[in-house]
């Protein structure tokens, strides 16, 4: 049979990105979205490596079968596919398509970061010294890292406003998102060895939406002085379809420029922005659009600083951009920007809203450029906001 | 036949602690140390829940399963023990006895805390205004955990001394340590609930020793405001011999004071502070004795703290206690604090010392009360310091 492709669909020959699903009664496997079907590739393929629940075997085998495999799905997405081997996106069940290794959360947008900083340190200099100077980051929590469509439970913690005299126990009062890209490790790295900017496309397999979801009030209490724990690693939501990098190859573009410039292991000989539009919809009605090509930090440069101490990386590492945030205030990728800390509410849907409330429902979505002026898409991140239950005794 | 067990070992019947090991030409599979000998559980207790190159599947069993399977191998041990199933310590090989899951590290002692906050932030009040009210800690990089043994590749990366102008790139200049106590959890938790402190005992598997070896040039230019991340992220090493939580009952003490009295949540009505002493040897000369029951924080606390917000845990999961230090100059469990800052250099064998030269060892060591006055052993966890090698282009 012939896989239909609706006229401007975002999942288009350019696009082809992969993902883990079932059937009922079948266990997880890899497929790829084609339109608004899925192509399952141990059936179209004959190739044992897909018959897995997650990405991960396939891959570890590396570029060249990255490559490989593309042009053998293009091939057969271009003529006659075995029928068993297609389902309807609407009749599978989807799944975390990677094994999460270890999960790094950037902060890259000069943007998000000096909004950041105006609102959590309003006495000092927004940007830190070092911010110009390294992609700053930390390491968030694997074991929590949750497929789109996953329901948010609000968190409980230990919080405490600035004009409270002690901290009190109870759910987050200041429930926000994140808007992010996240990158997708194929091939690891040994420990003791760096992964080189030029390196980047041979390492990292693809890119998911990522939304950190963010307790702001936990997160303030805490932070200081060993970063975001608890605040953060609830859960943190990814998109289920991965977009290989060998589809993105249209929308690269330089990154802002870099001043001071960059240390040689942080040069790039390649540019590795991306000019992806991301959007954000609360209860359905978008309330900003943050662009990633602002991002001051680009992709390549955020794996090449976080080996370049020797550690290794592994298949399944996933790493995220941080929160993408633009100049402007309906660019604001993250709600503690865009309502100015809770102080200038936004408009959803008519209601007025500062931070996430229970039943709220939070999508985030993106577009790239492709080939002949077409667009790619990655789908959606999307979560809902469920009531803080009793923690269990 | 019989295991000899070699008067004063402290690897006697009050500790069995599991370990994986390999000998030639074999996979590597689960062990108990005893004297100087290992038991290979597969052959003697003919499970297959052993045949396997992690502890991940025998913790995931529960809690019931821990204690059936110690009063079986205490039973065997005090008997006739096949001899296959007996090997030398010195003739196998030791592996990583566990599957690291989310690796979590805190920052329990308060005489450390006080230390480093007095060194990285001379200004300001040495703790923190939350230190006394959470358990404060952040994600590590669980794919760097290693084996006690392997050697420690000296990092390179970004680092500003105080007086410079700009940041620089080279090898860190400022290599430590950081005696620590690791917990294992052999039984995780669902995303959404939290594990009391009562539950400790019952998710909590085991304990190993851990060095948290720290680049501290390169943390004090990268932790503002997310924490730790390539200063840490290098290496992490553990012991080989996970001593199981049912060895350390006559270890339990109260912990230190705890004032202000802590949130509901972090109340224990159980005491599980630990009176291990450890003990670091430098080049092989030992140079402080860090006490683990100066802590703070409780194991119980921190597993309750790092659930509360409804994350899961895993089978697997490592959090470490963070250094451990006693109030005395002798018993601080980092060189930064030992030699504070490096100006006051320590004499080892003759020489002085601040921070790690290549080619130094460190071996850290533990011994902790068991019954009728005996000792039990954590084994120890070493590593050797390599010089820096140029990052793989």
């Amino acid at each position: 049979m012939k896989i239909e492709i609706p006229e401007g669909s975002l999942f288009g020959t350019a696009n082809l990105p992969y993902g883990v699903f079932s059937t009922p009664g079948t266990p997880p496997r890899v497929g790829v979205r084609v339109g608004d079907s899925v192509l399952d590739l141990t059936v179209a393929l004959g190739d044992e490596v897909f018959d897995h629940g997650s990405l991960n075997p396939f891959m570890a085998q590396g570029y060249d079968r990255w490559v490989e495999v593309r042009r053998r799905i293009t091939e057969l997405v271009g003529g006659d596919v075995p029928e068993n081997a297609v389902h309807n996106l609407a009749d599978v069940t989807l799944h975390l398509p990677v094994e999460v290794a270890d999960y790094v959360d950037f902060y890259a947008s000069e943007h998000h970061a000096s909004n950041l900083g105006r609102l959590f340190r309003p006495d000092a200099e927004p940007l830190m010294p070092n911010w110009k100077h390294l992609p700053v980051g930390y390491h968030g929590r694997a074991g929590t890292v949750v497929l789109s469509g996953t329901d948010i439970v609000r968190p409980r913690g230990q919080r405490k406003a600035p004009d409270e005299a002690a901290p009190s126990f109870g759910e987050c009062r200041r429930l926000d998102i994140e808007a992010e890209l996240g990158f997708i490790v194929g091939v690891g790295s040994p420990l003791g060895s760096a992964v080189s900017t030029e390196d980047f496309s041979r390492c990292v397999f693809g890119s998911v939406l990522v939304n950190d979801w963010s307790a702001r009030d936990i997160q303030a209490w805490e932070y200081v002085p060993l970063g975001p724990f608890l605040g953060k690693s609830f859960a943190t939501s990814i998109s289920a379809w991965v977009v290989p990098l060998l589809a993105l190859e249209e929308a690269r573009v330089a990154t802002p420029v870099q001043d001071p410039e960059p240390l040689p292991y942080l040069k790039e000989s390649q540019p590795w922005g991306l000019d992806i539009e991301l959007s954000v919809a609360w209860n359905g009605h978008e309330v900003t659009r943050p662009p990633y090509r602002e991002m001051y930090w680009s992709p390549a440069q955020m794996l090449a600083h976080m080996t370049v101490n020797g550690a290794s990386s592994r298949t399944g590492d996933l790493y995220a951009s941080g929160t993408i945030s633009g100049p402007e205030k309906n660019q604001r990728g993250a709600f503690i920007e865009l309502t100015w800390g809770g102080r200038e509410p936004v408009l959803v849907g008519g209601e007025e809203r500062t931070f996430l409330q229970d039943g709220d429902e939070v999508s985030i979505s993106a577009t790239a450029p492709a080939a002949g002026g077409a667009r790619i898409g990655f789908g959606e991140v999307k979560g809902k906001i469920l009531p803080a239950t009793t923690p269990k005794p």
